[in-house]
């Protein structure tokens, strides 16, 4: 039945799905929904913990090869995510019925943190400074908006999406680094591995051709 | 009252704060409160249409001078207004009790559009491209995030942020610019106008000696 749901949820508005049209598709009559789940919001609770472990087991990555492939290789599987779960992330992330509800709050608080946690763990650090808590908290914060632009409308091809997010990630740290000592130390060994023909050494050619 | 309610909503959670205190503070009795506001999400409501058009009105720069200069002065009156509103801003972006209602959120809607547009004005462009909407609408919300993540223990100060936020414009843009010929031809007048001794001139400065 929460595979059900969580389906429902993922296609349309929370808002515009029933418990009736939940215990349909299941095939299972209405109180015994009731009975499992006392309103729409505990069984829509139930399936975003769903969606939720699905999500942040999709940041898994092997650390192996350079770090712009693999960051490539996990926002191509945020897309399928969100590519398969569109009405569904745009309602709970721009605010739908059951937002604001501190469940709902900590499973995508819980989401961002495993992100967080893999992203430290790629660039070999355990203790992080401030400006690169920072850095890499506020470039999840630019994924999850930069879906939530691509779904209203899916104007530009989400693979230019995903290569896009991972140079906004360069570029970002790259910022952050042009004006932090400590940062600077702390990524050369990181993107010094990366390769002449990688998406990294791509944007900076192209952004010195861009500056001249 | 308004006044009152939101002085109070922006110094701690909305939580945190009762219709009673609200009373006390302004100085009227409770029931002439529930006059005029049947609830506290109705008077929280009034309170932070006024903060939205506080903040809205920060955006409003005139067409004077180099676009960095411009996005800085705006950015110093954002954190000032983040700084002024800290938890009652934390509250609003991060899920509180109100978060969800329809009016809320079409506020913080409200004000993005207002900013979205005025950057707009000052790139002198009327009709933008999915790719130009995309990079402003995601800084926007790099902006917001930023600025949560300085009010969770104000661990960087605030003029770097400030100044990092306008870095990180540059950075996003020239990303896109570098992969797109019609956002390359857009901006570039714009760009070509910073002087040599502006932010963007110095940032482009300091990722040349990075890369070397």
């Amino acid at each position: 039945m929460i595979g059900v749901a969580l389906d429902l949820f993922a296609q349309r508005s929370p808002d515009e799905v029933s418990i009736d049209e939940i215990a349909a598709a299941a095939g299972i009559s209405r109180p015994l929904v009731y009975h499992y789940f006392p309103g729409k919001l505990s069984l829509y609770e139930a399936a975003l913990k769903r969606a939720s472990e699905d999500l942040a087991s999709r940041f898994t990555e092997p650390h192996e090869g350079p770090l712009g492939s693999r960051l490539l290789r996990v926002m191509n599987r945020f897309f399928d995510f969100v590519d398969a779960h569109g009405p569904g992330f745009s309602a709970l992330m721009r605010g739908g019925p059951a937002v604001g509800s501190s469940t709902t709050n900590a499973l995508v608080d819980s989401v961002r943190q495993i992100a967080y946690e893999q992203i430290l763990s790629h660039l070999g650090v355990t203790d992080p400074p401030p400006r690169l808590e920072l850095v890499v908290r506020s470039w999840i914060s630019l994924a999850e908006s930069t879906a939530l632009i691509w779904l209203d409308g899916r104007r530009i091809p989400r693979e230019e999406l995903e290569r896009q997010l991972v140079h906004d990630f360069a570029a970002l740290t790259a910022v952050s680094a042009a004006y932090d000592d400590e940062l600077r130390t702390l990524l050369r060994p990181v993107l010094g591995g990366e390769p002449a023909d990688g998406p990294f050494a791509d944007l900076a050619t192209r952004l010195i051709a861009l500056a001249s």
